[in-house]
């Protein structure tokens, strides 16, 4: 991540030459990173990317070589790139931590710094925001419809580059998934690695048994067969068990059996049978190829037998919606020394921002156990949990809900103060374990993979009654874009 | 690239160490990259990535580091860790260079090496090889669209990390895109960049016109201004005017505007009437925002007055089809000192693989300028270009054509022989310039967006006659996998 300066829109940079000519470089704003609207149709989305933006964020310089291209380009000026020489991160950022449960419109990401630093930012932040959220939400749906069956990242060779494979790795780890092929991320990340041989071992040698013999004689103690090669009923598990006998014999235990292709429900359910009646109840069943929520929930529904699923290509591609439509927001500006709101207008509503310096509160049942909403509210608001709190739909305001009784937890926590990392980082187990945490303070109707109830993001009173303010002055110079108008 | 050789799936690593124990690590084999279906259900396919490819085959090596985190998963003896302390891919790589237009079932990149390098290379190859070649698909496609008008590339923000971005970025400038907004991809390949400011530019002003302003200011010769921030006719366009006239006075070439949402088909006719009216005819107008091919073609469609494209999420993630399905199998091992043909059966016809040691011959008309047919063929065929030649469909072989005269080319050419990269890589423009001629050497029927024609692939009829003869070798062996059967 150390030579990132450059991973960036050229515009951001031709924009900070422009701010520093203007002499407004160093002008505070805000702004928020943010999505409109759930991957996947789904309900709940994963947070994931914040490590990895600290560290782009905090080791952030321009090295000399990224000066001269530049230069080269003909664009930029002298004084301006003397200044990017002693460039560092010197703003605030917020965010939610990895694992989180969000939701659109909530900040993810909130950053305060100088107008030329915060726009910097943009491009890399939601490069990385952006598609480990993604594929953290993928994982999470997958691992939903695994219903406590293992499920093992496989995507690798069909990820989009190297990046994609061990980040994609690392965020589906944090969603639930319990291991990936994907060595170079265990190796990174300490996630455990599983495999074992693929077809090609079997067409090394002159028969599927004689393959299968020399990977129990290499593997003793980790066999697990691919029986697909050639006929699954006919040859793959009668080999299989062949080799799983001669192992019990030797006293090993013998792992089990991967199926990559045909009718899974139901070669799983023969094949268990073959393994129970030879006495090996205990041997796993895991299958693999093409498989995504969808799929294993029909599978399962079909009654496999299948204990584990290796997922690979809709995981890591987050193939049915393969981009998370982050975007990068300015809601705040300094004017005469002070923060102002900002707010973008847009004819289309859903595009109209919430403007803003914002904590996301989330608020759950008084003894802390299920959330009920999320609230945008002004970041020094105070909420009194101890009062009843009426909440409603920031478009339909009739729609409103007193809760008697809540508590709550701000979602937002300081990060970066002054270019400084503040934010002692919790490692990946502990990011797994606050997901797994996250999901399940959500009701049953909130987490369905398809038709989730719509969970509450109301925006608080007073930030409600700002964005109608400066909707009406922004409204008068503010004109209807349609052609016909 | 010089710590990736543990980007693989650990399977990979597992066989190696079973092929090693087994004596067999050296034995030749010969792998055949591929896919078996065109991306976007399209016509003709772009290769890409071999210049990564290259990089990665050549420096794969295994640090200490590598080795230790090997050895502490337990799986690895310490005589094969001491084996790939030395390793060096020593055989040979033979490929279809980058831009080349290619087809299913073609060997992109064949390996010929000892078992255990040819299987550690199996998934970083898939993964490099599968994005860059799915990208530059995706690219000539937009480009396709746009009919000779300038294609930018803009997804940095939603591509699936920053390898995705930048080698993205490469795969689509090959692919006939003009340029990139990605720094990084510019500086790394010299890629042309483009970019000029945001809508948060415009908001960090009082008012757009200032915003305008000072953007001319900033880049009197690269003043192309965003105008969909408030009002594009009411406000962003007159506005815009105002600056292109004072640049004009100050001696300046007004370069024009973004339009990056609304109808742009009706604002891109009204703007260009009213640049015109102006005088600033060559004014460009850019259009951005969610486009693809076919949103570029219904947009050109309906009139509109758009110079220049800037495509990002949909370019940059091969949106409604993420992912190629490239694989890697075995076709050749060797069996008593000399290499034998290996099939793979499948009950699934698409799934049988091509036996062989092959080359994939192109078939031009006999002036050498459209392309009619490929040939997959044995490596050491001669093809009598001076005798008519007939071919016919692999599975329909009453389907058949004679060529009285053509011309040939072979498609893949050694890259790398005994470890050692025996090609010399053309440069990028070399690349893109090899591209534009290998699309224009196919009909407009092969090359149509939709229901384009079918590009015959047929097989020599040694290959054929192979094929038929290890199918009905295997199939006595081979039972069907139909639960029922």
């Amino acid at each position: 991540m150390q030579d990132l300066a450059l991973l960036t829109d050229l515009y951001e940079i031709t924009m900070m030459q422009g701010y520093y000519q203007e002499g407004i470089a160093e002008r505070r704003v805000v702004f928020d990173l943010f999505f409109r609207s759930p991957p996947f149709d789904g309900g709940l989305t994963i947070a994931a990317g914040l490590e990895q933006a600290i560290d782009y964020i905090t080791q952030l310089r321009f090295r000399e070589e990224d000066l001269n291209y530049l230069r080269k380009t003909g664009l930029f000026d002298e004084a301006f790139l003397r200044h990017l020489r002693g460039f560092r991160f010197a703003g605030h950022v917020d965010a939610v931590p990895e694992g989180s449960v969000v939701f659109p419109q909530e900040p993810l990401v909130r950053i305060q710094a100088g107008l030329l630093e915060a726009q910097l930012l943009e491009s890399a932040l939601l490069n990385i925001i952006n598609f480990q959220t993604l594929i953290a939400t993928k994982a999470a749906r997958i691992v939903q419809a695994a219903q406590g069956d293992q499920v093992i990242e496989f995507g690798l060779r069909r990820a989009q580059g190297p990046d994609a494979a061990v980040w994609g790795a690392r965020a589906s780890y944090i969603a639930g998934c319990t291991a990936t092929s994907n060595v170079l991320a265990g190796y990174r990340y300490g996630i455990p690695v599983r495999g074992t041989h693929a077809h090609s071992w079997v067409q090394a040698f002159p028969t599927e048994l004689e393959a299968f013999q020399a990977y129990a004689r290499a593997f003793p103690k980790n066999c697990l067969l691919l029986v697909d090669t050639y006929n699954v009923m006919k040859s793959g598990i009668p080999n299989a068990l062949k080799v799983a006998d001669t192992l019990r014999k030797d006293g090993h235990k013998f792992v089990g059996i991967r199926l990559d292709s045909g009718d899974l429900a139901y070669l799983s359910t023969w094949a268990r049978k073959r393994l129970d009646e030879a006495g090996f109840s205990d041997a796993t069943i895991l299958a693999s190829g093409d498989l995504d929520e969808y799929l294993i929930r029909e599978i399962k529904n079909q009654g496999a037998a299948i204990d584990a699923w290796g997922v690979g290509t809709r995981l890591i591609t987050a193939y049915d919606d393969p981009a998370l439509g982050g975007v990068y927001k300015l809601v705040a500006k300094e004017i005469d020394g002070v923060l102002h709101p900002e707010l973008k207008i847009s004819e289309n509503p859903a595009k109209i921002t919430n403007p803003g310096i914002k904590q996301v509160a989330r608020l759950y049942t008084s003894d802390g156990k299920r959330a009920v909403a999320d609230l945008l509210m002004l970041h020094d608001e105070k909420l009194d949990t101890d009062a009843p709190l009426t909440i409603f739909h920031p478009d339909y305001t009739w729609k409103r809900k007193t809760l008697e009784r809540f508590s709550c937890r701000p979602l937002l926590i300081p990060v970066i103060r002054d270019g400084q990392c503040v934010y002692s980082l919790p490692s990946l187990e502990q990011v797994r374990q606050y997901c797994q945490e996250e999901l399940s303070s959500f009701s049953p109707e909130h987490r369905r993979l398809v038709n989730a109830h719509t969970y509450f993001v109301d925006l608080s009173l007073s930030l409600w009654q700002l964005k109608q303010d400066l909707l009406r002055q922004g409204g008068a110079h503010y004109q209807d874009t349609h052609p016909l108008a």
